[in-house]
């Protein structure tokens, strides 16, 4: 989010940014240091019926990125995964539905929703069979945003991410990514642990994303559900001794077994096989996984202290 | 609910009823006529998370019915609809999983989950595409239940109804099913109105539903996802058809244009194909449509101002 509302801020947009500021969804001010005069930052939530009519009112777009991100949390608290998830989005919708029904609407899910994939890569047309309750509430605001165009007219599009990581992500644990902790580690000169290490997954570097988000805010894309992807797929060992060779001699990673109460809710491999939005755009990832984590490994090696 | 609650009474089994007794959700006292004695009956929401615990120990079976079922309400109150539909489905199968680790769940869902068909009769492998908030919540539903099996080895079978109709149904609107307003105005000997005509649905009468809930109370059914249906398909017309014969010749009904605001959510023709159910369990329904009209007509006759 905060990467976003920096690059709108730099191409001139006036911004509204609306946060909770909840820590273990990543929020931190620091996030948003030195544009801190150069757009409206607003402390609330996103289910917040009485302050959402204001603030979406006369938005042109509406970047839908509140969200719960933990898989485990869900497990441990699936009402609190619901509030988030699917509570705040539904009062959100309704705000855009009554105040902003000109507005773009973009939506931010998961892979999570396709769960473990049946094949590879995972295409849009992938059957859904979330694996945890953060899945289901992804899928389930997912379908509100559909609902929302095909019974209300409301211009909203759908993005399942895949992981996401870079400069502002948290790294205090592995709640929004497990790069994070990876990357902290790195900088920190520890050794990460990697958990189980021959899963596939691909990762998409912020910049790449906040790229396809921008271009996501075409009304012509209304109604759609569209996959976002990055780097080529590659093993967990893989992505890990490429942050090893990035981060210098002293980093180092240790292979762990997965731990019994993720492995219950993990998907297996996973890649993304996004060409509709990229035919449809013209995107494409710039930032392979070493420049990626280069570029992290650098942010974090400044900032580590505001991120701890 | 009632229904199943009189017959497990007459099996001779310790039965708890939890009803908050909603009227819109077709809550009334007068169902468990003559049968107050026979369980013991508790007003409580199966979201209060501080009573549950104690009303689900010690069961054998649950059978979790509570629901919002009304489509066009879930559209003009989507956080309403997600109270009853997600948020207590969530406290109740925590109760379950912290209080009845035994026990067997059986949740009621919906043809509904599987949007506008795209091939008849519809088995369970048809892609689920809700039509409305409330087939989203419902999906939901069913998506705790089979993780909690997955995950938390909690014995859920996910049943998806038809229409069900017959005694003890709301007849005061269309909220619970369109039937029970036809059977009350055939009963006051008023017209009733026939939306569109054409589009073919199936029925279920409740006296078969609840046999097919008792057969699916099997733990050997848990993980499971089964279709129930009921008497043939037949369009809408046919269907008022058979109610007229059945009510007599004062009886009659109107063809009127769908509502606009119901069309945008109608999912066109609809037959279930529950096969699967069938072999399964041998379970097979006895009532055709004129009977079934037959066993409410008396009910509403005998009973109509409990029902106003």
């Amino acid at each position: 989010g905060s990467n976003l509302a920096r690059r709108l801020a730099d191409l001139g947009a006036a911004v509204t940014v609306v946060d909770n500021l909840t820590e273990t969804q990543g929020g931190n001010r620091f996030n948003l240091d030195g544009y801190q005069e150069r757009f409206r930052v607003v402390e609330a939530d996103v289910g917040d019926a009485k302050r959402l009519p204001a603030l979406v009112e006369g938005a042109s777009v509406v970047f839908n990125l509140a969200a719960a991100t933990s898989h485990l949390d869900s497990m441990r608290d699936p009402l609190g995964d619901l509030e988030v998830n699917c509570r705040a989005q539904l009062a959100l919708l309704e705000a855009c539905r009554l105040h902003a029904k000109d507005a773009v609407v973009v939506f931010t899910s998961t892979r999570q929703v396709y769960g473990k994939p049946e094949r590879l890569p995972v295409d849009e047309t992938h059957r859904l069979a979330p694996p945890d309750i953060n899945g289901i509430h992804k899928a389930a605001g997912e379908a509100y945003h559909t609902l929302y165009h095909r019974v209300h007219g409301l211009r909203t599009t759908v993005l399942r991410l895949t992981n996401v990581y870079g400069p502002r992500m948290r790294i205090k644990d592995a709640r929004q990514t497990f790069l994070g902790v990876w990357v902290r580690d790195a900088v920190e000169g520890k050794p990460f642990e990697v958990w189980g290490g021959e899963q596939v997954r691909d990762f998409t570097f912020v910049d790449d994303l906040v790229e396809a988000l921008l271009l996501s805010a075409d009304p012509a894309l209304a109604g759609r559900i569209l996959n976002i992807g990055g780097s080529p797929p590659v093993s967990l060992k893989t992505a890990a001794d490429t942050l090893v060779a990035e981060a210098g001699a002293a980093a180092r990673y240790e292979v762990r077994e997965f731990p019994a109460e993720r492995k219950r809710i993990d998907i297996g491999d996973y890649a993304t096989d996004d060409r509709r939005f990229r035919s449809l755009t013209g995107w494409t990832p710039r930032t392979d996984l070493g420049e990626g984590f280069r570029r992290s490994l650098a942010y974090y090696r400044r900032h580590l202290a505001r991120y701890l």
